[in-house]
């Protein structure tokens, strides 16, 4: 187990790392938009990037969660933060497409990687799925509470249920005994292409008329 | 400890199901309100519905929580959810007294549970009556948080006041050495008498004037 | 480690009770303004008195957190929450400046003893910085999150910032062994001042100009 464990380092804790730097710079990038200092930048940076994983870990018992345990994800968050407030007017231009897709990458890998934590951890398939969610769209989530705004991702668009779908291939694949490496591939690439193809369609949940 | 628990899941489990399948409706009901959509629904109806018993587990070092280790109250939860949104019309003509009266009777539920399984855990008495309570307004308060709206229970009513009274009998009955149902009865009865007649007569908690 | 916990009781903690009731008080206040009745007031006091330790129990793994397992903490929340209560005509007359000294002197002692007891815990000292600094602030965050307003902390003024360098100051002395008591006043002092200081000079962090 930790064997295999450290084989994985390399590539997960990397891809692992990018989707942190992404989320940060997402929240940090709200929180300038929101006329925060310094300060608000690097708390909803760090909020955002590690805020689903420490309540994932929190829920399954993982403590100190990994974002505690492990200082790079704080630093990392934090050079998100630093990134826009050194280089606004570089990082506002960068095409919101780009970010869109960027944010997908972040969701699809923060959502699998949740899954499979959980299910390490024991958890039921079925909470696992929902962990695998949190994990990807929790920080999100805790950055529009300390807005004090009604998270984005319970009104609109094809969000957390890309997540969620993408954790449920993942949770399905390694109950049915699959290889993990390419279930794992399967649900990310799945939960990214949802998500990307919810906002080029502009699909959305169904809401109820009243 | 575990016979006896054992003998009690019956009658308990399924109070503890009823419970939260009312506040789930609840929760569901606040978000079709408000306009979100069914993913929406589900994590509010989620929330609202397991989400003190969660905020409790943590606080009292029972983890995983128990809606994390069982998963019946995630689904038991989603199905609120999908009550609403398939029978919204329906749902909504549900009388409002009706409501009140299920809800208080999953407040009461909530709140002796809590006390106890904090009792259980060795919190000390008058910390284990606030798990009581917060067992049975934490996930109201949760829904609220995620609506960005000053949680009701802060600003009117005797509703957290009912759920720490219950709590509080149960706590000095069990303190007593009094037998456990009884006592988990009185104290569940109380507490749902004085949510009933305070919402009947209008009584509120004493506030400042300026 | 026992021994000398026991020797330090008696100064730590009647410090850490009388920043509780400093948090407390100030926590009354603002339900009381916001015109909360006596629960929101309590509810209040004690997530902005004991919030901040709570959360960082949470992470550090320190469960039940301090204030679950050690009552006095919630009794002394409360007594701050029925002091205003009781005495609004009063409290509401102590000068703004007083508020702010003893508010700088809580956030001092909890931004130390955050720090240190996540040392304890073996969190890594950049973690452990963070942990003091959500220590001082955590429990007015969540004050703030429960009135559904951006808080305070992330708009303005040198706070977190003051909790954060006073713990770094600690976290420093301690990696380098000097002495315990003196590096844990040099930090609190220096927060302290910071604090005040950056109230009277209107300091405020830098912000991204549109």
């Amino acid at each position: 187990m930790a064997g295999e464990a450290k084989s994985r380092v390399s590539l997960i804790t990397i891809l692992d790392f990018i989707g942190t730097y992404v989320f940060a710079l997402e929240g940090a990038m709200t929180a300038a938009s929101h006329g925060l200092d310094l300060l608000g930048l690097m708390v909803l940076a760090f909020a955002t990037a590690v805020g689903g994983g420490i309540l994932r870990d929190l829920l399954i018992g993982a403590v100190p969660p990994n974002a505690v345990r492990d200082w790079r994800y704080g630093l990392i968050a934090f050079a998100g933060a630093g990134s826009v407030f050194c280089f606004y007017p570089f990082v506002r231009e960068i095409p919101a497409g780009l970010i869109v897709m960027l944010d997908a990458a972040g969701l699809s890998l923060f959502a699998v990687a949740g899954v499979e934590k959980a299910l390490e951890y024991g958890i039921h398939p079925f909470i696992a799925i929902l962990m695998g969610g949190l994990t990807g769209v929790g920080g999100g989530t805790l950055r529009d509470v300390l807005l004090a705004q009604v998270p984005a991702v319970l009104r609109t668009d094809i969000y957390a249920a890309a997540a969620l779908f993408g954790a449920m291939i993942v949770a399905a694949g390694l109950s049915l005994k699959l290889p993990r490496l390419p279930v794992t591939i399967c649900g990310a690439v799945f939960c990214f292409l949802l998500r990307m193809v919810s906002v080029w369609r502009h699909w959305n949940l169904p809401r109820l008329l009243h």
